[in-house]
């Protein structure tokens, strides 16, 4: 088990897709904070279904509950417990003894012994990732007082790639419907996705994650490099299969005299001619914008036919999955990468700034 | 700062490049383990330098003293502690003020003040890596009595790649002095490897990781993902820029259909038609090899012209380092990662120990 | 901050005196596991206020709501939400501004610069045991399965002092509505407490808790010995100041040779002349019953006129504290310090199982 | 096992009684800092053995070696790894199956099912206490740059009590060889321990640790409160069986109306009219100093003959231990007490640098 993050702050998350909650608890928050909770609906918005016609149609309003740690308009300092009930749940387009190939039926059928809720995934669901929202929303908002911003954007779904893009764009994009920097790699995108979905198939694809104006200095050796940390929260996101930062996989066909980035003094400042190590060096921020992808794999459910078992009578079995589902999950892993983004630097910053306090 | 990792052991690194000594502490050993000690001096001599024309001719013998947790020939079960001993330190060859382009020099410069050890990359140096070493191949001899093995081999050196290879064939290959499976792709990764060592420049590559014969069920919801426990980790071992596990990027150009590992029946078992997700589903093992890819970037020490920074005078320099390097640090990277691996699955297999345990 | 407390499982509470509710989350109960939920609401029952002359007449029914991680009457395996909403509040009784002597209400003030939740205490009340209970006592049945039994009786209030009590007895005396061995102490205990409820004053305590069945081994060198975890999650208890195990304080009168727990062959196997150690050697259990005892102070807030400071306006000022409140807390802490040894024990049971599966 | 303790650094400790070392890795010292190593020589030598009539005569000189994380004077900000090699060891002494009553002889054997360093402890040695003392010096420099200073006296021993003294001498005399207030005290607690020894028999007694300077709001609710976090280390020395703060278990006889420390305005601060609750409420340092005291239990090992039981042959056996050991550990525990709180006081101080750092 571990339902508990953070070296600094400490994020407990739990809930099921079709119990009768998801939620959080977030410890850490500055006590004094107040919270603009307008934004918090929006990155809600952007990560909930049923908004638009490349996601699932399953409704959830995704309003939330706030239980403690908050009074009189601002965080008190202690625990907040945020509960995000659920609704329209449909439990009975689910069946025990079905899996679904590509989900965690399997594994947490033997994990649990046959007691995990296996409805809608149960905890194994992408819905775990809205109370991860709500924490990142707040942790966006704490980095922004610091000048740190962090945004997300799709660069590929299903082959149909966005066109390179200044990495300065990245928060405006970031807060597109449809996170895509060129407006007509968007719209095939969006094309794709509805084919599939005629298709009875699904998509999956790449976002690509920055942050601007992080200090110098972010991650810890040995077992704590930023990227550590950042690749952790990454794979926590269901249907996250790989992650490179900076030039990353590229880097396997390139020598050392083209994969270094050089540096210069501008005015009295070092500075640096290039950015191929994804602003990371040593596992440490090195002050130029933090630039990483992560893959999102093909939603699994599907309503083609497959072959899969019956698990409880230990049979094959050929069968369509019916059951609301996203076509492509991407443009919603989209502020769920962002959210888990914001959360790492944050928490990183306050190595940092234990770190300054230090003598 | 994190030196510690682990959730159910304990493993504490330090050292640096050219101080007295690397090292590590490990609790978490069962009472009464005996190693075998010429395996552990196997594993080790993988990763050191000096043996071959592809690697540094630094010379590091890699001894280890044991100062506790050993009697008798047996592991008592409290904390083992090793301390590697540096040699042939040639300090001079390193300068504090010119930031090493692609190195943690910069960073550290800036992180720790000015009081960072600077001498070959100090704490940052891949001499850390040398106690990892020695820590996997304890827990490897631990994983192998449970039949789990874990190797590692190069796929790709400089865009040379190795042919197809049937997962089985892992630890065969993982073994071998230079581990790629094809014979010829082995013998133009050594050229190409020379040939940018020829050129004063590096080479960066691609290494496979498999673990065969882990049960189902290892891993953790929700941040501790098999995914993230094992990025983590490999996202410590210096010049890692990214990671894939089963199909990874390749999944944004393919289909649900297409990316599902669809079930049947095999005799009285549930068994898989295909392993896209490299064995892991919903961030827990399914049962089949897990598999999954590291990038290493090409060494960042080139004998090459760079531009760089005086960090102490301010200025922008021209230089060309000298000081024993590796061409490519792939070969030696290798038996880090394996290390790595064998680490993650140990604390994870604890994990599902004590969940079998429960009730 | 830590409002997340375990090594192997994960216990997270949040929640305010005066706010919606209080609640915890509870990762790493057994899949499978189904509680008996009546022995909850008993124990729930002996920490709930409003039940006796005794108590606070704060009436609270202490119902409590599952989110998660509980499906078709039994445990998942994954994170258990429970929340007990507040009820019965008066705020109205409780002023920003004025310390209560004693209180949390000072420290609180300045570690969350004047925006913690004030009302009742917020989050340092003793409103937050609630789900200390709930979750303890859902360990206290995995204990009993176990064979493993833990109990608190009350040995002193405000002088007044139980009778030696043979450690069997612990189980039977620990259910009982006030927890004490001797009849007659029981009554002049109550009586103690009602005359200083009538004096607007309040009395202290000392509470005894044991443990009987566990087996040999638990606890952890260096830094988690059974002592370290036990005493660390009774400091949590608030009014709490002071923790000693087997003869405690009285040893430092003693000499080794009358400190020492002799041994010898009972049958087949080794058995102790005494237990002057609590049940504890090394930090680790030696199989006989676990012994400590913990000091309560006496309920700080107190009907009597005291001098304390007006923080916002920074006055010198007499007062007497009006609010429902307990006139001796250590009968609500009992069941208190029963849950927090059964989830002590129950983690430190988990470190063994995982030790056992080691080779 | 947990030989790493910290919340914000990371202490590990490693090392049997009689084996090659003992040591530490201490990670998160200030990048920058110079050790007064005199000073932590002096306090190395409080704690050391074979200086005095009063401590065993085993000689051990308990000179240190820096491995790493130091740098041209000074503390890099990486991990530092000191090895205390052990010398004069007498092995002989030792045999592995009679079990010495008191000692975690019993346990260790159960525990490590027979593969334990049986020779003077092993791991569970006092011996252990050296590298702690070594880490806590260190800790202890850096809180004095803050202002904050800890000490400890013995107010205890075997029965025969220091006189009363004003808390702000706790410096003064917890530098003194027999750390006691009162000169008549001393002596006669010296020749109670050489009555005791010469009696074959060995003492107990009581340290008062205190700390000044203090800011307010030290320790997190809820279980990392201050009184749980200095319980935790303190039990982690061994020998230490109890442990209150302030007046501790003497207000289970107290009201609240004498227990509580009331508050008035001293010119423009707050201040209180006394300390009953030892410079914590709440589990937060109020600002006060802090008061607490801990009970060590007199040495097991004695030289008087004793029933036990020969653990490899299942006999009954009486006995009488040789081998060199103290009558009385409280002197050289009052070292350990004093560096255990340093070591805390700096990881809380961690966290509200933190706090402070947020927002």
């Amino acid at each position: 088990m571990s339902n508990v993050w953070g070296k600094n702050i400490r994020l407990s998350v739990f809930g099921e897709s079709h119990g009768s909650a998801v939620g959080m608890v977030l410890d850490g928050l500055p006590p004094g904070f107040a919270p603009d909770w307008a934004e918090v609906a929006r990155n809600m918005k952007r990560r909930a279904p049923g908004n638009n016609p490349w996601s699932t149609p399953r409704e959830e309003s995704d309003e939330w509950e706030i239980l403690s740690g908050f009074f009189q308009g601002k965080a008190t300092g202690t625990p907040l417990c945020a509960v995000i009930k659920n609704q329209g749940q449909r439990g009975g387009d689910y069946t025990p003894n079905l899996i679904r190939p590509g989900h965690a039926d399997f594994t947490a059928y033997y994990k649990y012994r046959g007691n995990a809720d296996y409805r809608g995934g149960g905890h194994f669901s992408g819905r775990l990732t809205a109370p991860l929202v709500l924490a990142g929303s707040l942790a966006g908002q704490i980095l922004r007082e610091r000048g740190i911003m962090a945004g997300a954007r799709i660069i590929n779904v299903g082959g149909v790639k966005d066109a390179f893009m200044p990495i300065e764009n990245i928060m405006e994009v970031s807060r597109r419907e449809f996170p895509v920097y060129d407006e007509k790699a968007a719209v095939a995108m969006q094309k794709a996705i509805l084919q599939a979905k005629a298709d009875k198939d699904s998509l999956g694809g790449i976002i690509e994650c920055a942050a601007l104006g992080i200090p110098i200095g972010l991650g810890e050796p040995f077992f704590a490099s930023l990227e550590s940390v950042i690749s952790a929260m990454m794979f926590s996101i269901p249907a996250v299969k790989g992650i490179e930062f900076g030039d990353g996989f590229a880097l396997a066909d390139k020598r050392g005299s083209e994969a270094n980035d050089q540096l210069y003094m501008d005015e009295q400042r070092p500075a640096f001619l290039s950015n191929h190590s994804g602003g990371i060096n040593g596992g440490l921020s090195n002050g130029q914008p933090l630039v990483f992808r992560i893959v999102v794999k093909p939603t699994p459910t599907i309503g083609r036919e497959q072959t899969t078992v019956d698990i409880v009578k230990g049979e094959t079995v050929k069968t369509a999955f019916k059951g609301r589902h996203d076509p492509c999950i991407v443009p919603r892993a989209a502020p769920v990468a962002e959210a888990g983004l914001a959360l790492c630097l944050w928490d990183c910053l306050l190595d940092k700034f234990k770190e300054g306090a230090k003598l």
